[in-house]
């Protein structure tokens, strides 16, 4: 560990920075922009950063005072009287919406805002003990029980959200009440849980990245070297022992290097995997890298939805084995989505390829995104790709969003994100820029010591042109490397109008040049509604088809459905066009995709579950017009039939 | 209730009779037979019962002692020291093993089998208490708790399986011993968790069937009351209040009269329901029998897989939404499968309408005896129609049978129906014989009031070609009901030789005779191999087919087909000939059937999950034999591919 360690930096040099800043870390192949050097302006995820700050911030707020976190916290610190309340991570809901509140106010003043972090950041304060040690559920309701119960104790777990959090809210403001805060329960961590002391492992990683990103943060060497004490622990099928999943849910049941397939709980699974990258790019350690790439590759080949959402199983919010993904039962938690945005950064950050961005786009404007209502403050926990809709004779629902939860995981972690996503957009080497991500932006950097600034100008994802127009830069030359989308067949790209041949590097197009104000470039990626199957071995997709369109997926829902057709007996004409449409007034404005299906001329009602083979077939079907609207928008006008795969007739 | 009291019967008149006696209940549409009535002849069946007697039954015994059950009785009994082992309902191992004893006793004199069930009753008995008490996780674990955990405490539940017990050993044998104890039990419940009482209703049904059983033979009024108590209970959400599953879980979401759909943990639901219709068949009461009838069309048209299986979901061990029927995620606990025949048993009593005894044959010959190896003593908990099977790459598999389990229901409720399965083979009404299930037997009875004998000579499943001699029959004319399966589409029938254009009632071929002996009936249910498909809803069997011949499904295991091609990626030539070739050498001897089909001309490793329509269709495929068992012989080989919907390709 000692190659790595770094004493006394400054603090202040990390401010700015974002989640994950591996400016110093010697085995990164790519660096994120500070928060301040991407800006989004008006255009798709600006406005969904607008309804964060305006709806699911303030929103989130007042469920945390509803639900009790704050009570918690209270009672900890000996103001209130009262008995814990919520599970035992409860006290993560605050460090989520911390975190979130932290990457927003980087984006300048919010005085109601500030005060509420202030506020909470005085009462964590409060609550944390002499020693450092801060977990409101062992402090209130099981104070004989420090470190006793990690299986499911989550005291790990909570208190990388604490660091995640104190780490945001000292990036962004500079406040280091927090970073204090969190640097004493992180030492405290070292001195009781960490090399020599006996078996101190967490069921739920994430103190692992967190303690990774201190590491950067402070310099202080013991934070990574618990991380990776943390890491090496693993595989000796403590957690869970003895349990119905035993080991293999906590990721316990092989060390980090040998486990060859994503395995058990979909969060904790990829957190740990983040972690992991994490390490290794401040180690340099290939096997570790290695170990979380193949995993990656694992879940991209055998265990991740075209939605890029992951967890086949609600039993244990579990990875399946392979190719199970069936549709309705999709558990494809948000939070797992988020876990999953997360580590595919890292990956690309550690070795530039553009696969791993190319997943994260998938992820964020698809099973991310379905997460959280058009208009905010109402989340899905589960995101299937299937629902009946609400049905008498069917029973349950899983269509209806919640406020919040008993569980309240995932509403902050979308939080988290939306607030800090001008984090996840563009990258650079000493080579030049990466765009790694397509939104309306201006992007202020510097490219081997000289200044930079571009603006990019793009209707995406409702339409493939991307216009980049160089504002500054000094006279040396540089590469801008752009993303071409594993989606996209046939890119076009010019320079000032002109079509140039540009290199393609790894999944980018590359043009060098010394690069003056005013010069332009166009990448046009065309993105007509297309046609995608799944592998043979696929159960859940076989015989079916989905709609997509750029980076989108595509989904059939009833509202737009002609009266009287189900989507749930829908057929898609693959030899039919598929028509895309601008709706301005439809769910904050879509493009809807149109294609030509059937319906089944008579109701469905009491057909036979199995019947010999030619009878579906011979039943009369009538034509009728398809309309698909993207699979982030669902769910936005109450409980209704959805299906993301489309039988296919042909 | 008052209508349906009956008070002090001779309990010896109901000596002979197997686990439902209908023979007084007011609504009951048909008998069964008494135990000595029929006699399996040599036959598949047959076979399946001498494995049972010879190697289930045995080293069950022994797997109650290694386990821990006997002891726990021991303990509670105040012979042994020691803490309570197990799950709360560890006891019911013992009864369901005890009941399975008691029908494999009515066989005839077995003196080793008699010493265990003489011993096991009389720890039992020494073990209740003085008020009749007798669970021995409560007596041992939690003495203070009796009645105080119902949601999942089991008591009831427990008591169920010892009632079911008594009423099994005390048929087969005359002993009174096990019955006292029972009974004394079943008055203590009507006292302290009886109407009037508050809120005592246990969160696993089983003891509302036990009790009417347990009326049936004592004739005391109390019994029945508090099954019809219990089932009055449900619907006020009382139980699992405040968790996650919520009441349905414990179909307490609704009240019994108004139930809908298959809900919540499949083997609870369909306890329950068997509890339903046997309180509906004393009572009279349409209500009940019709919510009965409704849930179980709900199960069959859309909740059931092919196999007869049931529980769609790992998550509850729950049925599924509507058409959610996954291959390798399936549930299907072998005791739901056994549960869904004791309810489809039932309302075959209650209605003599044929699709039950079709729905009987269709679970007991495929998804019900999945669950048990050919040679006996290992078991599957869990029946996938689809499993990986062992791949380093993939991890785990589901395809390991077990010895006995930590919750090892299954093992000793597969004993019980193989060890009483002559009682389900044919009923008789005032007009005459229902043969319901084939199989070589021999049948002696009356028939409104004359001795009647027939012999029926079959190589059913694998030959459709069933021989009924009349060996003794009066001068009175009488029906003889043969059941025409619902798979079967042109049926033969001849008397003496003689074509006969049969009366069809309901499924069933009827000739009204005035039988002699000698006269020969021979149906004819030609059995062809063919292909089904699923309802087009059904995701996971979208653009498949199976294969299935008579009554039995098939499934494709890998150790089957040519080297090389793997099930997993094979497709069926649905325009191809289905072969059926008789394999006395092969899983105890099946009729293996052959297809025609194609695999992958390369291997598929390293294939996209997802790509653009046509990608797959584009990829050469070769030629190949598929060869298909039946799926209940699947895992008799150690762990491998298997699958029983094949994609088609045509």
């Amino acid at each position: 560990m000692s190659d790595a360690a770094r004493v006394d930096p400054a603090l202040d040099t990390g401010r700015g920075r974002g989640p994950v800043d591996v400016s110093a870390s010697p085995s990164a192949a790519r660096q994120p922009l500070d928060l301040d050097e991407v800006r989004l302006e008006p255009g798709f995820w600006r406005r969904r950063q607008e309804v964060n700050a305006a709806v699911n911030l303030p929103a989130g707020w007042e469920q945390l005072e509803a639900a009790g976190t704050l009570a918690n916290f209270r009672i900890a610190a000996g103001r209130a009287d009262g008995r814990f309340v919520g599970p035992p991570f409860h006290d993560t809901d605050l460090y989520k919406w911390l975190e979130a509140a932290g990457w927003q106010l980087a984006a300048g003043s919010q005085p109601e805002l500030e005060r509420r972090v202030a506020a909470a950041v005085e009462l964590i304060a409060a609550a944390q003990g002499e020693d450092g040690y801060v977990d409101t559920f062992v402090q209130v309701a099981a104070p004989d029980r420090r470190w006793l119960d990690l299986d499911w104790g989550h005291e790990h777990y909570c208190a990388g959200h604490l660091i995640q959090a104190a780490v945001a809210v000292h990036r962004a403001t500079g406040s280091r009440e927090l970073l204090d805060v969190a640097t004493r329960f992180a030492d405290l961590l070292f001195r009781e849980c960490g090399p020599g002391q006996p078996r101190r492992l967490d069921g739920h990683p994430e103190v692992e990245a967190a303690l990774v990103e201190l590491y950067r943060l402070t310099g202080e060497a013991s934070h990574l070297e618990l991380a990776a004490h943390f890491l090496d622990s693993r595989g000796r099928g403590w957690l869970g022992a003895g349990t119905h999943g035993g080991p293999a849910y906590f990721q316990d049941h092989v060390s980090v290097r040998d486990a060859r397939t994503m395995d058990g709980h979909a969060v904790r699974q990829l957190y740990l995997l983040a972690g992991v990258v994490d390490v290794a790019m401040e180690t340099g350690e290939g096997a570790l890298l290695e170990a979380a790439i193949r995993q990656w590759d694992d879940m991209v080949r055998r265990r991740v939805y075209l939605t890029g959402g992951v967890g086949s199983q609600h039993a244990g919010e579990s990875f399946g084995e392979g190719w199970e993904l069936p549709n309705g039962a999709a558990y494809c938690e948000t939070c797992a989505a988020i876990a999953s945005i997360m580590l595919s950064w890292r990956l690309l950050l550690a070795t530039g390829e553009s696969r791993y961005a190319d997943q994260m786009e998938r992820t964020l404007l698809n099973g991310f995104l379905s997460g959280v209502s058009l208009e905010g403050g109402r989340y899905f926990y589960v995101n299937p790709l299937l629902s009946l809709g609400e049905d008498a004779v069917l029973g349950r629902t899983r269509a209806e969003r919640f406020p919040w939860h008993d569980c309240a995981c995932c509403p902050p972690n979308v939080m988290r994100v939306l607030a800090s996503l001008g984090h996840y957009l563009v990258t650079r080497d000493e080579t030049g820029l990466q765009l790694q991500q397509y939104a309306p932006m201006r992007v202020r950097t510097s490219v081997g010591g000289q200044a930079v600034a571009l603006q990019m100008s793009t209707g995406y994802p409702w339409d493939g042109e991307v216009e980049v127009v160089v504002e500054q830069s000094g006279g040396a030359p540089w590469d801008l490397a752009l993303r071409v989308p594993g989606w996209c067949v046939e890119p076009e790209l010019t320079v000032g109008g002109a079509p140039v041949e540009a290199a393609r590097e790894g999944g980018y197009a590359v043009v060098r040049r010394a690069w003056q104000p005013g010069d332009r470039v166009r990448l046009v990626l065309p993105m007509p509604a297309r046609l995608t199957e799944a592998h043979p071995r696929v159960d859940a997709a076989r015989g079916s088809v989905a709609i997509e369109r750029g980076p989108l997926v595509y989904c059939l829902e009833q509202p737009d459905q002609t009266e009287g057709t189900s989507v749930l007996d829908a057929e898609l004409d693959v030899r039919g066009p598929l028509e895309a449409v601008w709706r301005a007034d439809l769910l904050d404005g879509v493009v809807q995709v149109e294609a030509d299906g059937t319906a089944p001329a008579a109701a469905e009602d009491g057909e036979p579950l199995y019947a010999p083979l030619g009878t579906w077939r011979a039943r009369p079907r009538v034509p009728i017009r398809l309309r698909a609207i993207p699979y982030y928008a669902w769910a936005n006008r109450g409980p209704a039939a959805m299906r993301v795969w489309i039988p296919r007739s042909d």
